[in-house]
């Protein structure tokens, strides 16, 4: 009996796009939906009431934080890293790989997955990461890394990352992957997704060797193969062939070419698996990886640049800390339907950032939050009554200006 | 009509303490009460919901902070302060005297209101002051400060900090006054003190004189006198004789001497209205000023030291960067009925504190503010079912283990 099911409800025609929805040992997941981030076991500023009352229908915790602080075991016997937290619902845990990355090969070269070249777009482990020099090596084993917060040595492989997202005890899980920068060279990017895949072998047998662990953790196979089609379609076959319980889609990728390439490898997996592409969080991307038959994503950028006063409104992002917004007594958005828009004005908000206060974290991410899962909300709902076009359209319009 | 209307219920026999209601423009208080401190308009870390959640019947914020930000003509915009920050219960502001002390006289000499000689127990504002230097010079008229922000030049009289108040718009509001430190010599306290008598008179007379803000808003006189009985006594005759709708009682005393000074005042002061002793939050303290004749009392302390991981139990307090929490997976307090401790374990809070996330914020001062609630609410029904005694004899012994 697989820990984890799939049921496609409804397609969206002459697309890849599909509704539908995801059981897990602790709920059910309707898709699209965007995954909340929460690396430590907290989505950070906001309790579990505050991240359910916002719609999040799962939380993805990060493995390589974990495992540093307070250390997995200590999350095995608290019961897990969503009992841990006080969440009820499902639960993700990434595979450590993302870190291989920020701190090795890509370290100090300015570009992240899913990035243009030479452009930034990454999640916070590289903000700490800067502390740490290039700390990672890379062998056919494994990888050997320092830590961001002592600069003690470590080591995972696949059985290790494994064994550790087995005592995190999340939902689903991802097989040990690396994942390489869109600058890399062609031959890198092949060696790197070649030992992805046997690294993936390895993560899905170490995985069934753990019966109790595979009995209630889905194991999800990263696909990788960088920005090159041929890559990319080669993995999801060979990944697509082994017996994962969904698949993430993994950076990195020149971001024009994100859509297109979403969809060769879309196009090739299993079509009653769940997909997962790790790390989008811009609305536009949203959409493009919606029609392109993604059914997960996750990003901390709601919450970190709400934290640095950048809100979504539909009619774009605005920040809080521009004196326009001190005399403004409107919500941030007067069409949202969160906790901080249905009780608090802008001008509290400039208030509280211009205040330096800790709620303006908690409100401001509130707010981000639930505005992307209502949107991924309004995508599902689009897919269903055949208006995902319209929806698409007018939502880009208005929100880009163009 | 009084905006404010005291109603004494119980009577703690062979004591100056009792239980009874205050009936403000915005809801009933349950006294005696412990009030939860928004100094900018904001209960650090916490959202009103939580703040209604842990049992809080009153918000004080702070004028001096206010005014110097967003400005208190952009809270009165608001519709006060109540309304900018979401509250929908009573309120009180400060007079903004408390910041004439730290950052005047007393600046640099290292003593708080409420303190021991040379012992520092004071609220956050010292902190800030810090940067400033002596900026505040006292003058029959007023006083002028420097903003502890910019530097810029601020003057406040008791007319400005009438002004100032009506614009913030709390239930009940304080008489300009000066808080001398308990270092200060007798010829200084009474100087100040008649001062403080004259700006009294002043406070009163600029209420009265807005028909529209003391018809819905309580005007409460701040007795000095610092150490000295017949200086406190004095202060208490005067100004209870003045046409007040409740009475704070400020610092500063020698802190061995506190109960015996808060009894002096208020077996002087008329019985039928509220007496607030400002700035204490310890709890054999708050048991003192009880039994003592007070009906209400605010401090910082309990979301300050939570912030910084010292939270209150049953047994003492403890600190949750201590090692031996780490893997210690039982509530903070099992007694305790906050949302912290229903939902969450030491191990959790732990992590949280070393992992440095805000969510460790919010969650110790749920719980701090609640203990100090919930034991104000036990003193209460204590006084009604005539068990004081035992609870305060119980209480301490177990909490300070003696």
């Amino acid at each position: 009996m697989k820990p984890i099911k799939f049921n496609i409800e409804h397609k969206l025609l002459g697309t890849l796009g599909r509704a539908g929805t995801i059981t897990t040992p602790n709920g059910t997941i309707q898709t699209p939906a965007f995954v909340t981030v929460g690396t430590k076991a907290t989505v950070k500023a906001l309790t579990t009431e505050q991240v359910r009352d916002l719609g999040a229908q799962v939380v993805l915790a990060n493995t390589y934080h974990l495992y540093l602080e307070p250390g997995d075991e200590i999350v095995r016997d608290a019961g897990g890293f969503a009992k841990f937290m006080n969440w009820s619902g499902p639960t993700m845990t990434d595979s450590g790989g993302f870190q291989v990355f920020s701190l090795g090969a890509a370290f100090g070269t300015k570009v992240g997955k899913l990035a243009k070249v030479g452009e930034v777009i990454v999640g916070e482990e590289i903000d700490k990461g800067d502390q740490a020099g290039k700390l990672a090596k890379i062998d056919e084993d494994g990888v050997t890394f320092k830590s961001y917060r002592d600069g003690s040595e470590h080591r995972f492989t696949p059985e290790r990352s494994m064994e550790i997202q087995h005592n995190l005890g999340a939902d689903m899980i991802f097989a040990f992957d690396e994942c390489t920068s869109p600058a890399a060279p062609y031959e890198y990017q092949r060696e790197a997704m070649d030992r992805t895949h046997r690294w993936a072998k390895r993560s899905l047998d170490a995985h069934k060797a753990n019966k109790e662990a595979s009995a209630k953790q889905g194991l999800l196979g990263v696909v990788q193969g960088g920005r090159h089609r041929e890559l990319r379609e080669e993995s999801a076959r060979v990944l697509g062939a082994m017996d994962f319980d969904g698949y993430g889609i993994g950076g990195s990728f020149d971001k024009d070419d994100m859509y297109a390439a979403v969809g060769w490898v879309n196009a090739i997996l299993p079509e009653d698996k769940p997909r997962h592409l790790l790390g989008i969080g811009e609305p536009v991307d949203l959409f493009g990886a919606v029609e392109n038959g993604c059914d997960l994503f996750d990003c901390v950028a709601p919450t970190r640049t709400g934290r640095n006063g950048t809100l979504h409104t539909n009619d774009g992002k605005i920040n809080l800390l521009n004196a326009r917004f001190v005399r403004d007594f409107t919500p941030v958005d007067a069409e949202c339907d969160c906790y901080t828009c249905k009780n608090y004005t802008r001008a509290y908000l400039a208030h509280l950032f211009r205040s330096d206060e800790m709620l303006a974290a908690t409100l401001a991410s509130i707010h981000n939050l639930r505005f992307l899962v209502a949107l991924v909300e309004k995508m599902r709902e689009s897919i269903i009554d055949g208006s995902f076009n319209t929806l698409k359209t007018s939502f880009i319009a208005r929100y880009y200006k163009k």
